[in-house]
């Protein structure tokens, strides 16, 4: 007879818990309880999932196999503070936070940090999310493979320094990157150009880069050193900001 | 019987020039000559295209219905000065040149910008890239329609000074991105992590805005205001660049 799939208890009812609640339920996990400071919050993701929830932190079941903290680092920090879960597993999802922190909270600890930019209301195949695991013991590790690899076909085991470079350099990739789509998307509205017309060059953009490495595939003004294009973009610009920023990356790049 | 499709001579042998080159061709267009300074990469782009070539603008054929510079825009504007196709139509690629700039080669001027990153050795299909295209009267920009239309699905009116700001933004959403692309890869190699790890953050990234704004769809520890995250990713960089980026950018997204 196959081994009983674990329990989980979530704790917390954004984003990341939300994909990852729906996910573990989809593939046989049991949910007993949701977490989450805001009532309302924790009785919705607690319905999708058929479990229980809770508002008090006191509350938390103590009848889970696993205790998944998917909150903002702030919370995480304040809520293992506060719970005990003695010899169960207990797991958090950051990317910068160190598996350590969960120390004084349980035996058995671990870090299953999803690699994508998750926003309330965009779906996502959560099987294509990479997956970054580590844990304290080797038994744990098995056990967040299991689990892991029950809802994704991507996941590695990543130590906390290296899960902190992935995060920093998710930084760049993403949040900075997508900042650019919003100045990229403001110069046009200005200029009553409708987004959709870059839409497909940020497609290839990020395209390209499974091909050949990025550095190799720069193009534009700065990387040709074509000082009057940059003059031109600049004299356009008329806020400063962006002024700014263009002038500090061409000069990033040239640099590179 | 329908109108013979215009002759086309190509000024250029780079990236754009090859791409249109070979996709007017693949539509039955004539491409009558190319010329490159560089006689090697003329006769390449010649022998693709059925064409003949020359390296010596002298040479340039008085035979086309249609010139088209597919030049860097340093190189374009020194080769206007050297031609004069008279009743011909003279064409430019360029995303930051005026159209005007053509005025003392020809009497029928405009620009097809391919509003795209073009790599040469990485294939793009031509027919999903938007064209941005302009004339100088109506009848060049009826022809310049048919033509752009005859290689691809998105072709779209735009003045100078609206090109000009697609190009600036072009700038933000494409090649800054791309050098962000560059350090994250960068910071990965450090910590010997594979490039490839962040690619479905990358591709989601990108693939988020056609779903709502990208101010909308911004996250990242800046944007919820993490401090704490912040402080951890400028103690973890040692690149005093990429500190020096890090924090300009955040600020950036916290006063959008």
């Amino acid at each position: 007879m196959p081994k009983k799939k674990q329990s989980i208890v979530i704790i917390g009812a954004g984003n990341v818990a939300t994909h990852l609640a729906t996910a573990f339920k989809a593939a046989n996990y049991t949910i007993l309880q949701v977490y989450s400071r805001t009532e309302k919050n924790a009785i919705a993701l607690a319905k999708k999932v058929n479990a229980t929830y809770t508002n008090n932190i006191k509350h938390l079941s103590k009848d889970a196999d696993m205790y998944i903290v998917a909150l903002t680092d702030d919370a995480a920090r304040m809520i293992v503070k506060k719970i005990n879960v003695e010899n169960k597993i207990l797991l958090h999802t950051s990317g910068s936070l160190p598996m350590d922190m969960l120390n004084t909270s349980a035996l058995n600890i671990g870090v299953i940090y999803p690699l994508q930019t998750l926003s309330k209301g965009k779906k996502v195949d959560v099987s294509t999310i990479p997956f970054c695991i580590e844990a304290n013991n080797t038994k744990t590790l098995a056990t967040l493979k299991q689990l892991t690899n029950a809802i994704s076909k991507n996941v590695s085991v990543i130590d906390t320094k290296q899960r902190l470079a992935l995060h920093v350099a998710a930084v760049f990739a993403c949040n900075f990157t997508n900042h650019f789509y919003a100045i990229a998307s403001d110069i046009l509205k200005q200029h009553k150009i409708n987004f959709k017309l870059i839409q497909p060059l940020i497609a290839e953009t990020a395209e390209k880069i499974k091909y050949a490495s990025p550095a190799e595939m720069q193009t534009g003004p700065a990387i040709r050193g074509d000082k009057k294009t940059i003059e031109a973009h600049l004299n356009f610009l008329k806020n400063e900001k962006y002024k700014t920023l263009y002038k500090i990356i061409s000069k990033s790049i040239v640099a590179k």
